[in-house]
């Protein structure tokens, strides 16, 4: 039986810092409604998709700061966006920032997560690679505050059968990593749904081509397909948020490491690919058959090291 | 002080079966006359770089086997080849079949070696992974018997400080593996030097364009260098070696990923580049810091196991 999911992939134009998570759900409801109408089963939706992508600001009031995350999901904001896709029967992934209680402690993520054809959650996935840095840094053009705002996340990259595949969420900076992928490659994924959020300047080196930011976005997200077989759906929020302009160019990955569909817009914007999940098989089973190929006694220095340990 | 090199790509084209050493020296040698001419302080040559790519043919004769393999380097054929690199203090890699005398038993790999401007080897590389099969495949449109005539290598990829850096070795299908630049990238590598020969057709699948084929050896090593900040030097043996076409596409990638010079030629053809070492400082300093962003705990599948183990 072919193991085809018409996917649609639902990029989202800017969020101001103004706006409300109904201006946020009110728009992802009609990305949802076009892919009803294009007949799509599953829509993956950017990283922080219910705000704008907050940690360009520093701030130190807590109430402003836990006033971006959600407590609970879904929450009375969403649950339209939820009613919505269980309706339509269409599955979908999404990204927030979470407050979580464990073991009593009140803990921040930058978290996504997977939601079935019936509405239920059946995947979360806490941001593992959170990039910049954790206080304000002067020397920027704009703040990158993730490791002030969010914990590193606890879940690891899992993946989860559904729809007769399996799949992998990862987000944003964790698709520059080829651990990401690898990890999920060994667990056989077949799709990776990724959000992003990129700013289309670097804050450290002001004459970094936009060419090659969106070389280096497309580099990784290219690599991670083809060097573990499996699709890679990637969407991204675009356009001028609060005045910063973010690098948009979400694109449907084929296992073979080519782009077959990509936004033209840098706002809210539905790209659709029909994945044949079988088109991961001839990778899997041959030049990237790891039970062949590999040879994890020669990679210890991977998880047997954080940093660099230069020779004497 | 700048770290500034300049490094000749010598791309060889095709070696037939009946060519001999002499033949495949004489021309690396032509190559490394133009290096010298050019000002180049370190010439990179393929794998396998004396022989046709004999994996492609099934031979049962150990003679005839041990006949495409080294059992001394520097030997008579060789010797030319160091002498004149040695008298142009020009510092070389380059790979061939070794026949290695270890514990008293002979093994079989596919080597490569690292020689200094004043002709002393300094670094050995074993190929670690080796594609194909190990017994003739009636199935493939050509054989692809590497899993046949060599070991998987024992050394693992080792860095060496040499000429001001840091510099690793690997071999054509280490390429399209991760864990390969990232093993080097935690040692701090600078610049991997590659040597490869990658048939121009799929032996399983007929139909895939060499355009893709094309794509992916770029996309590999493009990513491996941005992925670690590191200078990738990857060269190829070209042209139609005994009815068998080999892909090319020798290029100098740096550390950016993008490539900054590129053979146009199937036969032997030198490329040359300034290589500013100190050009991987920004991103080893920024996004790919790795003691600040690399997150070890969550990559043990890497480590912990081989092929694919998917979930219930």
């Amino acid at each position: 039986m072919p193991r085809v999911i018409r996917v649609g992939g639902a990029q989202m134009g800017p969020l101001q810092k103004s706006d409300s998570r109904k201006v946020a759900v009110d728009r992802m409801i009609g990305l949802l409604d076009q892919a009803r109408a294009r007949g799509c089963r599953l829509v993956v939706f950017p990283e922080l998709a219910l705000t704008t992508f907050f940690p360009r600001w520093n701030m130190d009031d807590k109430r402003e700061v836990d006033g971006c995350f959600e407590t609970q999901m879904p929450n009375a904001a969403t649950k339209p966006l939820f009613d919505r896709a269980k309706e339509y029967g269409i599955a979908f992934a999404f990204g927030y920032a979470e407050i979580a209680e464990e073991n009593g402690e009140r803990h921040h993520y930058n978290a996504s997560i997977l939601v079935d054809e019936a509405g239920n959650i059946i995947g979360k996935y806490r941001k593992t690679h959170l990039p910049g840095h954790s206080e304000f840094d002067p020397g920027r053009s704009f703040q990158h505050l993730e490791k002030k705002y969010f914990e590193v996340g606890n879940t690891g990259f899992r993946v989860w059968r559904f729809m007769d595949g399996i799949f992998g969420m990862c987000i944003c900076n964790d698709r520059r990593w080829p651990e990401t992928y690898r990890v999920m490659g060994l667990q056989g994924v077949e799709m990776v749904l990724l959000g992003f959020n990129t700013p289309s300047a670097n804050s450290q080196r002001a004459d970094e081509p936009r060419e090659l930011r969106d070389f280096h976005n497309d580099l990784c997200v290219q690599a991670g397909a083809y060097q573990n077989g499996t699709w890679v759906v990637a969407i991204a929020k675009a356009g001028v948020e609060d005045g910063h302009e973010l690098l948009g160019g979400s694109a449907i990955v084929h296992p073979s490491g080519q782009i077959i569909a990509r936004t033209q817009t840098s706002g809210d914007e539905l790209i659709v690919a029909d994945c044949d999940l079988d088109d991961c098989n001839f990778y899997k089973e041959t030049i990237f058959d790891f039970a062949r190929h590999r040879r994890p006694e020669h990679y210890g220095l991977i998880t047997g090291q954080t940093g660099v340990v230069r020779p004497d």
